[in-house]
């Protein structure tokens, strides 16, 4: 298997760790999006959207989009769970997991695209070009800090964020807040839970991967 | 069990589809968005999110998220599999609902929310005020267009979006396309794969549950 990937890229990234929190080793095969490879034609025969990560099988075929990949990932590997174990916890997983994603990471993607300079006409990830809509980048903004307030609030007496064990709602949380630093966005500000979750999450040898 | 519903909403509609595709009977309680019912103190502690739909289980736990809910209806109900059976099967259909949900459907949102009269400050779901954003409509209508094209290319030939059967991304499409109209975009203009599809899948007696 193959890992279409980048270093600095917060969608990967999440890929990555949860591999590594299996002890699965993939085979990283790096993807230059500062300079638009993967709009090459080569590229979009694997993912049509133009994103990473995309893992490749060993029989050709490729997954794109991080739910499908880290979905096959625990299936081809249970052990440890990261998308919980049984039913219920396996619901609760899934559900922050939405959450963290739609209101977490879709904001401060909303923020990053809509304001770093370099992205000026690459509001949205994909082949086709948009403009900055500055009014998103703040709403953004607002929207990521609301809902890491209220992360905080339900952190209080929990050590992970869905269940007994880490998740990939750990992993998604984890990735979301350093993507915010990357805006200049500090979600840990008055935020004590969840500044102790992240100091023993982003310790695991995982949060390097 | 019971799911906190609304009608004409598209992601409780989708959890009903799902549902009626497996046989699974869910007693409904409506929550009228209408008058705001969502931002209750009781709804908010199904859901502090205050959004529908939320499944709430016998002992009382509450399930919000549409990816959480379906996942959890599957596990009870395996058959007929509406996930895929099989890894890769499985990778197929959660890759494609996840680009439905990304390009699709949020692109649709972010049209709706942000050009609807009665939503003026109500751009975003959830518990806070949000002043919709004009240029975000208009993004959201070019990208629902951009991406259901390239549906279109890709169904040439296909009678199910994932593989051999019906799973969830058809009815997150078909879902997206009737939230479409609702905004006044009609997403099978110009797409003829699309539109047999859509007249087969539409046509299921579990599109009007």
């Amino acid at each position: 298997m193959k890992l279409y990937d980048c270093e600095g890229a917060p969608s990967p990234r999440r890929v990555r760790m949860f591999a590594a929190e299996k002890g699965i080793v993939l085979e990283r095969v790096p993807v230059d999006l500062a300079s638009g490879e993967q709009m090459s034609a080569e590229f979009r025969r694997r993912n049509p959207e133009c994103t990473v990560p995309v893992l490749e099988l060993d029989d050709g075929s490729c997954i794109s989009e991080v739910a499908a990949i880290c979905d096959y990932l625990e299936q081809l590997q249970p052990e440890p769970p990261l998308l919980g174990a049984g039913a219920a916890a396996r619901a609760a997983v899934l559900m922050w997991n939405a959450k963290i994603e739609q209101l977490g990471l879709a904001s401060v993607a909303d923020l990053f695209r809509n304001s770093v300079p370099g992205l000026r006409s690459r509001a949205v990830t994909g082949p086709a070009d948009f403009e900055q809509i500055p009014a998103l980048a703040e709403r953004g903004r607002q929207r990521a800090i609301l809902f890491f307030q209220r992360l905080d609030s339900y952190m209080d007496g929990r050590r992970f964020v869905a269940g007994e064990r880490l998740s990939i709602a750990d992993i998604s949380a984890l990735v979301c807040i350093d993507f915010a630093r990357r805006a200049k966005l500090e979600l840990l500000d008055s935020a004590p839970n969840l500044e102790r979750w992240y100091a023993e999450i982003s310790a695991r040898p995982s949060a390097q991967a």
